[in-house]
């Protein structure tokens, strides 16, 4: 408990829409849970714990029949409820309810609620315009990197490091010139840097020419981080002409979008990083969504070996403090917002655990019975 | 000792005859033992501590010289018995002897004694008929599967997976809808299963083309799974034209054949698979031999995702207890009997540790004296 | 502490001169120290800890400007020193000094000084003629090797296991058949072996020939180990023809060279092996230099798996008592050496360890101050 290095009553993104089938289920640990999740129709999405009561195969092996998800070793059929529906030959009355996860699809993406069950409410997904906007388009992808998620939230709460690791495409030597100025506003962080009167980087002035602007005079370019439990970044990017408000300027004069990070941890030390970005000019053009999706995977993937390296280094080194300069603070006032919800979520746990737990659940550490049938 | 999770005074199947070479050693962890196997001489099989008694060099990398193992690194030459024979310019006569072990070859396989030498009697080597009779066709493979062995004993004792980790092939329907029983005869388990006027599977129509039977007409068809310590599970399998007695119909009936499955512990959870079919039809057609065996090498295929995941999950849930349904009959009443035997392989070898141990082995707890060379 | 494998206060060969280009710095691992290697000028060789005291990324995935090692993340500046010298937007006087490592280049390698750096004096660096000589030609590569550095040190100083593992190049018969004699001079390990009136091996048949002589004439051959601290092994190695004086024949008469072994721990079961090759003929023929190398490179791969399933099979049995026979001792006799060196190093260090550590150099057990930026 003391060592717990995310928040588990929280909605994170377990996948992408399209990575489940309608008769593909899909294994994956998020926050250490097992999972399997399964349409048990077209446009509904079930999770249960990736075990199955009656051997311990893995559910996510097996398919999808009758809106129950059938264990490919021996044919016992789960429901959404974690409960044994049926099994050849056997009367499944006895069975343990095994766990199973709120999860909702929403946006393009399977949301999950790893912790507490009881809490889980779905009016706590973040609201998302871009998603459900005509005049906006997305596109992104999934990266499994080796590092601690938070790691992932420092680096993009600091985009210093545009300036160094992506040299070639998004970075410019005005960022880590301009100041950064951090923000914590109740729950969330923003980190903000202006750069005034530059001349845009490669990806910027393609946007430009995207959005038929011209791309050779020089712009207000600014970004916005900003921060929201469990561990999404929101960035705000974009360049204006110079001297037309920047980010405030007319649409006429500019060209924004935003860029999309929902940071899953999967286990303590490795992470699911479901990348994106949503742009409200051209929403309809998907050979640009293609574009910039590929030049975005690119670019991001940049980022793997430094923070792969980076966790292997803090690994090895883990009484070094770590310098917290004024760039840092976005990530160390996320990191301390996360350290407080999983303050709290612990002393509530502890409170109700005199109380039972949930009785349609079974997990890890729970007593399970066991089913004795004599021989 | 309390942990240990297979028996180590039996026979256990550790290779197929054509993995060793005239010339070529072979090194393989048989019940965490690491033994290197090699031929003295054409006709003759040797087993011996895979660990050169001079610098600890892997004797399995050397080659055979005059019926000695001549370790790899610096030539030394060691005996079936584990004796060092000759070193270059070395007096040998004081060089400790290294653990050798009992070994057979026959009806193809290598047979090795991992426990207490002194208890080894190739009596105790099965007697497999199909092995030695004309009237008989063996076709076979070897697979490494990262999963505790008894998991490959539930899985063969329980053909319920057919249905669905097989389902193209050898399974179907009604193998789930059909109940089994299980029966404990001395110190074995059979666990059967019959199915009537049913229509074959295709592997069973291809059978019955290849012997001559019409494949369109319904039939019985069995399972008779019988599994013998310390780990080996003979399964009885075949279809009859409907009505002409099933597993007891003529031969001009049915078709039929052994599935052969010696499940070998590599450590504790790592395990070689040694499959093969025996077949009392068209015993000489080497063709229909290796058709049989890439068809079966397929299908055994599929349980090793299974399997692996199986174990996965156990490790990760170790507290969980599973459910022991009639069907897991055959599994359970064969764990009990392997309990057993280590339970008494314990007791036996408490009550023997006040006398001394065999002066011809020497293992890894055991002390070995230092041969001191002065300077 | 007591479980110390190698000295830290010696000069280590850490890599070759052309790994390490004026823009591409070299991350490696020596004697447990995670370093980062860069040029600062073009003649000019640098060694820091290679962790950014900012937040821990590897500074060996950044680039040199203007003779500062730049962080790829996000633009810290080091110097050779281990300060920071520059970040931008920082005020960086604070900032906590990392461990910077005594680094010399010569002869073609980076030589380190791994532990005590008030203790690093290059002079310590030994004298290699070869090197330095034009009569001398050289060339080599390096292997990364999982074992300990000390078994190939046991490798390097019993040459009997050229007849086994080289049996096609470098090994014949005569050279287990003759006695070795292993002299102790000062902190040096000499083993020598003579071989008189033998045919030449395949190797040295083609050198005699490279060299303008007879080669299927009887020569002398000889061996010649020699160990000096902390592990590297000199051999000479050469044949004359038989009677004109062996070793201290007439340049006329004999074909001969140095093996160069410089044995550099990566870790407690890892090493780094520069080897190669220096002779005394033919210096300026190139395509002999690269026909050698090749040569020696496919021979010394042979030694990998032996070594690598020895590292395995010691550690299987940690209790087991290695033979040390006469042909060992030249190994056995570097062994002692090696551990006074370590002994006598940790008795040093603990007197030292009421003194104050040396203010310019912060590792992995040394507490490194917070920067706390107020936010």
């Amino acid at each position: 408990m003391t060592n717990q290095t995310y928040p588990k009553n929280a909605w994170y993104v377990a996948a992408m829409s399209e990575e489940i089938g309608l008769e593909k289920p899909l294994g994956r640990t998020i926050c250490g849970e097992r999972i399997a999740f399964y349409r048990p129709s077209e446009n509904d999405i079930a999770a249960v714990l990736d075990f199955c009561p009656h051997r311990g195969a893995a559910l996510s092996l097996g398919y999808v029949e009758d809106g129950l998800l059938v264990c490919g070793y021996h044919g016992l059929k789960i429901g959404e409820d974690g409960k044994t529906k049926e099994m050849p030959l056997q009367r499944v009355q006895g069975f343990p309810c095994m766990k199973s996860y709120a999860v909702e699809e929403r946006y393009g993406f399977i949301w999950v609620w790893t912790g507490d069950q009881s809490k889980a409410d779905e009016a706590l997904i973040p609201h998302l315009e871009w998603a459900v906007s005509d005049d906006w388009a997305y596109g992104g992808g999934l990266y499994h990197i080796k590092c601690d998620y938070r790691l992932m939230i420092d680096n993009l709460m600091d985009l210093t490091h545009e300036t160094y690791v992506h040299a070639s495409s998004i970075g410019q030597k005005e960022i880590d010139e301009s100041p950064v100025s951090t923000q914590v506003l109740g729950g969330e962080v923003i980190t903000s840097r202006y750069m005034e009167n530059i001349m845009a980087p490669p990806f910027w002035q393609a946007a430009l020419k995207a959005n038929g602007l011209a791309d050779d005079v020089p712009v207000d370019r600014w970004q916005r981080c900003r921060f929201t439990p469990p561990s999404n970044v929101m960035i705000d990017v974009g360049v204006a002409h110079a001297g037309k408000g920047g980010f405030d300027a007319p649409k006429e004069f500019k060209a924004s979008s935003i860029v999309v990070d929902f940071i899953t941890p999967e286990n303590d030390d490795t992470m699911w990083y479901f990348w994106g970005m949503a742009r409200n000019f051209k929403p309809n053009d998907d050979a640009l969504t293609d574009n910039i999706r590929d030049g975005q995977g690119g670019i991001f993937q940049e980022d793997l070996e430094v923070l792969e390296c980076q966790q292997i280094n803090l690994k090895s080194f883990p009484e070094y403090d770590l310098l917290k300069l004024n760039i840092d603070a976005g990530g160390v006032q996320s990191r301390r917002i996360i350290e407080r919800i999983i303050q709290e979520e612990q002393k509530s746990s502890k409170q109700e655990s005199t109380a039972n737990n949930s009785a349609t659940t079974s997990g890890k550490n729970e007593e399970i019975p066991l089913q004795t049938v004599s021989f």
